[in-house]
């Protein structure tokens, strides 16, 4: 590591995003996700599971003013359930016990980091008084000593931590330090923050290197990045100890969950037990990834947060090695990971199935998470361009065009007749759902959507990157003089690009990503105007500009933006002969929608006059791409199987829409991938 | 029903088997299959688990003597179990209970049957003695009442018949009069036959029509087609009646299963509970072939029985409507059926994925006797030419080419390394395996196998029918003279035909069935020598020939062989721009042996000069087949997505072996349908 190159993320209150592409998106995410969201919270949307969240918090506060009232030394443990779920024994009569999943606190801390990020962008004084009466009921729960998660401090705190594996307790955690901290940073606010600070304390000083401390990890990952979080906002160095703590601890023999004592383990006759947890090696033996996607996604983003704090070497190879084996090997080209349903996780070495493919939407965002952090530690393009190309298609895809329903599988293709019919897919829905008792996806897409200006952006001490061509106005403070930066761009639909920069006359760069979908052929991929006025230097994927600053310059760029069919390496069988159409950051699918039913008939042309045009869909702009294809003779032979004849098609005209935006005309039909027609 | 078309099978004892191709597999079963299968059932195969079968019958048998001993009224039951496998608690020190899988007592009857086939064919008066003293240890344990099932012999009686859905109890029955009536046509011996005719008894006294008789039916159905050869073999009218029963009874509303009480059942919301058993809907509205293939397929067979025995024009065109189904819309090109390994059962229509397929040997032996069911009551090719695939691929791919380890998953693609690491695959085993606890395959193969001759050939009064070109002499009497027919072919390896007639100069036809892989294109597929000599009437795919018979005459016949590349329907979205090539009855497929890792790389020109060679594979004569093929130059991209670049390959020969002896050479991938390249 150079730690000359680390970058660090603008923070948000420094950033107003003017994008018309993902303003929208934000606008949706604060006019539609967040008070759904709460609704959620509160067991009050009509149809939907009920969460127990705020009621699980209530109960624990009220048990807690109790026990203070009487003076008692510790609650009454109400014992509803001890498994991973639980559900009132009557509905209709709840009683002051816990409900829900055991992870269920997680939904409030999602909630209120959303509504830090989105404060940033868009005060909002009720919402804002709203979060602080949520955040009175959540602390009142705590607990004498800081511990604050009413799973336990409802059921029995004589339990915690005795299933770090299973019960997300850590994970809890984890969240809760999120959400404090983003809070904090939007309003200035410290009672979460404090409340935080104080669990986080109590954790430290149960978990650690001293002989009489417990030397478990979370089962679930998200604590490691998220005590770096605490500790870059605190500045207190025992948060960094206690991340490096769960991250050099995991994995190591013998196995911490071997010791938790779990009845019903399996045998670990070849040696993968803890696959699942990414807790079967060392974090630095660690060569592939496997698991579950989301989890390991969230440790790698932890690993590579202390590998910079800690300036961790060793910790930044094991990061490398293991973002390489996922962008090279593991990873759609929507930037979806997690092949199979079978624990959520990934599959093995190029195994990437279209049509089973899990492809959570929260792993596309563990993805992200992992990218910025990587380029925090260096600013390589190679980084960048797989955030890009998560965050316009794994992630986007996970929420419908009006904001009101979700995705939390997103297959590369889709027959809706298998979806329903076929047990092997039954986790591929065809239509977004409105929310799920498991509440992860739709809050994690709001928590991401509403802070993609700390992913556009990095900065060191004279060097602003911008990474995503998000449009942006913001403030960089170069030796004590405000630098004012403004972006603007027409991205992902247009390449070009305008910045323009108050710089006064400090010495300062700008360092420009040169996205991967430009450039690849002879041709340079990218055409700054006037670039003489410039110093150029081109590096790791980044055009780095200085020059004498004026007053107000105006930089001028341009990306080609052209339609590509895409191929995938010959060792993903599943998509070996056939095409995955883009054009700059967005992969393009055809929906039955536009290409009629039986998608599997098409084939695209290798020679092709793509013809870009705008289209709506539900009144969203798109760009829309025409394609030549051919669309096979439905039902070529008698009964199944009959001599094969001479092709027999039709020449058709395809129709690709963005990926992101499919499933939102209703059921339908979907595929990424098309066979390739090499004739004329 | 045209009662006039009705055709009977031959007997075994009718006929001798002098093929060169099916004499080899008949005798590795009676070498290899039903010495090792003798052993399994006594618990003394080194290494693999045991059966507890005939030890279960012993325990049985001695408890039987002991009630004797003392003139008790019934059996103290041992209660060891009441779920579906019971193991002893302590593996070294076993005791007098049941022990093993419930349906553990049908490895006997499945072993006696095979021998009763083998022994028709190759006597052998050691086996006997064998098969007699197994024999004696059955019907030892039979009941005073004619009951017959250790499972509740040993465990207790008063459980008897409450658990049909799961338990296995007629599926045993079933079982048993099968191994019996064959025993008994081998040898004439009655023993088991009347064994079995007391449990039928019991069994017939204990359900049926009448108020006070128990009105449920098979969960796992056999006994309906048992029933039916139980009342050929004996003539008495109530085993077809019993039959007809549980026909008529099976998914007709209240459902049976219901009243069981089954404390588990998953909620009815879909209407889907008993699909896996067909049980579902009156088997008359049955239009579509569902559930476990197995049991389907025995289903059908035993209503086809029922249908021709009892004039039932309705339950026909059940069966002509289920085969319709699974033929235009559920079959591989293999003849395997049962497309999805959840619950090991048919999947939606056109949903037949090559490397997830279940595919279950016993599902396409249960197809083979389906077909012969319906050539009974029809000859029609159709039905023929379904059980010639079935048989010379999905059926006998079930076995290794020296009998000694056998595939219950039958899948058309297979990449071993997804075999090994998803989970969504651990069914399909990439190399055949040795025996399994739950023996169904093994001795399902070996009696379908010793019995062939009875699905080569059936017979009118007048009429003697070829199905399958198999060689072998058979008489067959024609109003008291009798007629001696040889065949003799080169099958499937060569098309040539010789038929020797010793007629006298009785009223006598001769129907040939026309194979569906000849004669579809212009000219015709098959040519009979001085055809001139005969009455030839072509009808539903068969060559009628009659003549005044000489003493002898000599039919010389020839079906154009040729390789043909296949295609699927285009509803198969899994076969979609992919071939299969096939020759005769044989379907082809590629290993890895022959032409190197990655066939997915691999694609088969559409135009092309096969070569055909004689070849070996394990010491075994086969035909391989050359073609011309192109293999995709690997990795053509950075990474793993790409710009599309021109095409590039190396023409290569593509060498393709049966497919039934794949998986003969270690481990390996394989696969039958490969793209098809359309240029030169």
């Amino acid at each position: 590591m150079d730690k000359t190159k680390f970058t660090t993320p603008i923070p948000l209150s420094e950033i107003q995003i003017m994008d018309n592409f993902w303003k929208n998106e934000m606008e949706l995410v604060r006019t539609e996700v967040i008070p759904y969201q709460w609704a959620a919270l509160n067991d009050s949307v009509e149809g939907a599971a009920p969460s127990y969240c705020m009621r699980n918090f209530k109960i624990a506060g009220k048990m807690n003013r109790e026990k203070q009232q009487k003076g008692a030394s510790y609650i009454e443990p109400k014992y509803t359930f001890r498994g991973f779920e639980a559900l009132p024994e009557n509905p209709d009569k709840l009683e002051d016990k816990f409900y829900g999943f055991v992870f269920q606190d997680s939904d409030f801390s999602k909630w209120i980091e959303a509504v830090g990020y989105s404060l940033t962008q868009h005060p909002d004084a009720e919402l804002e008084r709203l979060a602080d009466s949520a955040i009175d009921i959540v602390c009142a729960a705590q607990q004498d000593d800081g511990y604050l998660d009413t799973y336990y401090i409802i059921n029995g705190k004589d339990k915690i931590f005795t299933n770090l594996r299973d019960h997300h307790e850590l994970y809890c955690f984890g969240h809760l330090v999120e959400g404090a901290v983003a809070y904090y940073q939007a309003t200035g606010k410290t009672k979460l923050l404090h409340a935080a600070e104080r669990f986080a304390d109590y954790i430290y000083d149960y978990f650690g290197e001293d002989e009489d401390k417990c030397k478990g990890y979370p089962g679930h990952e998200i604590a490691e990045m998220a005590l770096v979080r605490l500790y870059e906002a605190t500045g207190s160095k025992k948060y960094l100890e206690l991340s490096s703590f769960f991250i050099n601890q995991r994995g190591t023999k013998p196995y911490y969950f071997d010791t938790e004592g779990h009845p019903d383990e399996k045998s670990d006759a070849d040696g993968l037990r803890y696959f699942y947890h990414q807790a079967h090696l060392p974090v630095r033996e660690q060569t592939e990834a496997v698991g579950h996607a989301v989890r390991a996604a969230y440790l790698y983003s932890g690993m590579a947060d202390v590998a910079r704090l800690a300036d961790d070497e060793s910790l930044f190879t094991a990061c490398e090695r293991l973002w390489d084996n996922i962008v090279n090997k593991k990873m759609y080209i929507t930037g979806a990971i997690g092949a199979t349903h079978m624990g959520e996780a990934f599959s093995f070495e190029y195994d990437l199935p279209n049509d089973t493919a899990y492809a959570e939407t929260c792993a596309s965002i563990g993805l992200v998470f992992f990218a910025r952090r990587m380029l925090e530690i260096k600013p390589d393009a190679k980084y960048a361009n797989v955030m890009e190309r998560a965050l316009y298609n794994g992630v986007l895809s996970g929420m419908a065009l009006d904001g009101k329903s979700f995705f939390y599988v997103n297959p590369l293709e889709v027959n809706p007749t298998a979806c329903r019919k076929d047990e092997r897919k039954f986790h591929v829905k065809p239509v977004r759902q409105k929310w799920f008792g498991c509440a992860c996806c739709p809050p994690n897409i709001a928590r991401l959507i509403s802070s993609v200006g700390s992913y556009a952006y990095t900065e060191s001490d004279d060097t602003l990157f911008v990474h995503l061509y998000i449009g942006g106005k913001l403030t960089k403070n170069v030796n004590g003089t405000d630098v004012d930066v403004n972006i603007s761009s027409q991205f992902p639909w247009e390449g070009n690009v305008e910045i323009k920069v108050r710089a006064g006359h400090t010495k300062f760069r700008l360092a420009l990503r040169i996205p991967d979908w430009c450039g690849l052929d002879a041709s340079k991929g990218w055409e700054l105007e006037n670039a003489d006025r410039f110093n150029i230097e081109e590096k790791d994927g980044y055009i780095y500009l200085s020059k004498q600053w004026a007053d107000e310059d105006t930089i001028n760029l341009k990306f080609a933006m052209e339609v590509r069919l895409m191929s995938a390496s010959t060792a993903v069988r599943e998509d070996i002969g056939k095409a995955a159409l883009t054009r700059g950051p967005l992969v393009y699918c055809l929906e039955e929608a536009d290409n009629g039913k039986n998608l599997h008939l098409l084939s695209v042309k290798a020679e092709n006059n793509f013809e870009i045009s705008d289209g709506k869909i539900c009144d969203t702009f798109i760009k829309k791409i025409t394609a030549q294809g051919v669309r096979e003779n439905e039902q070529s032979v008698d009964g199944l199987y009959g001599p094969l004849t001479a092709r027999r098609g039709n020449d058709v005209t395809l129709t690709y829409i963005p990926y992101y935006t499919w499933a939102n005309r209703g059921e339908n039909e979907m595929q990424v991938w098309t066979r390739i027609d090499y004739n004329d």
